[in-house]
């Protein structure tokens, strides 16, 4: 039997730069952390935006912080047909040539030129749990999946590091298409 | 190499009863076909109804047609949240204990009592690409998927007979978790 990793769905959201949290909740606002995250230091903000697309609008749309060096938008293909987009599949921080979007926020919107992706499906180790699992950061695996739409996850990236938890990072599209909910487990298939 | 197959993507769909078209529709209506569809016989109508569930609706949904015994939505788990429903994973036709939803058409309204699936994703044959694939009717195989999110589909039911045609049929979240568009071709991996 191979290494078991919770299933974490992530609904869209976004992560902000300083320069964007002020532009959009005004100077020197500190974001509010409303839910801790199993990735450490990372939480669930009270602060939302608005994502205006070309083609559609999601309003309410939840932060994640704390702030990163770029604002990074990260949504699902079903999500991005709806706003009229058609961002790449890539890994977080990676955004160059990613389309850009309009945040609304409080106090002001921000047009961003690029920074809309669909997150690259991941896995997030400690050193420790990455030593029992059999694997390093970068590596590719397969991942599979049980329940009612079984499915294998090929080419999944490894994640491992001390910031970093066990954790199976899924959009709503995977895990719909899996049948998977938070905190079902799932297992490494070591290529 | 496994036996290639083109990928069809079964976006909201109705199949209704001869009943319920004429309760929604009118007496003696008949449908209109507007689009030929790759299985025998069948075609996407010109006659569109709204789906109306405990939190959301859907408007302008297409009918399938032929008509059949008994009304059947399909619809993906994204659709299902927005809806407010839980609808189970089905074969077409399994119907039993399956949630009803409220269809509203030009000419009336039906309130179904059950009928709301997420199909179960399946390969159509006919009986000579099914000798040729080496598989037959009720089978389940894995499916190979190439691309950007690579995935192999478990458990994938074939249905093989003369009404059939090559074609995987699956959902819009197994299509956007998998990266797959209409025509794409995928693979049979034999269990």
């Amino acid at each position: 039997m191979g290494y078991k990793v919770p299933v974490g769905i992530s609904n869209k959201h976004l992560h902000l730069s300083d320069q964007d949290l002020a532009a959009l909740f005004g100077a020197d606002h500190k974001l509010t952390p409303y839910k801790e995250l199993v990735q450490r230091g990372q939480y669930a903000a009270e602060e939302q935006v608005d994502l205006v697309g070309p083609k559609g609008v999601f309003k309410s749309i939840r932060i994640i912080g704390p702030t990163r060096p770029q604002t990074q938008v990260e949504i699902s293909k079903t999500d991005a047909r709806a706003l009229g987009m058609d961002p790449p599949v890539r890994e977080s921080g990676k955004l160059a040539g990613s389309p850009g979007i309009k945040l609304v926020g409080p106090k002001g919107e921000v047009t961003l030129g690029e920074g809309t992706i669909v997150a690259l499906r991941h896995i997030h180790l400690s050193p420790s749990q990455a030593a029992e699992a059999g694997v390093k950061d970068k590596d590719l695996v397969d991942v599979k999946t049980y329940g009612t739409r079984p499915v294998i996850f090929e080419d999944v990236l490894i994640r491992a590091g001390d910031a970093h938890f066990r954790e199976f990072h899924l959009d709503t599209d995977e895990a719909n298409a899996a049948g998977l909910a938070n905190g079902n487990e799932v297992e490494i298939v070591k290529k």
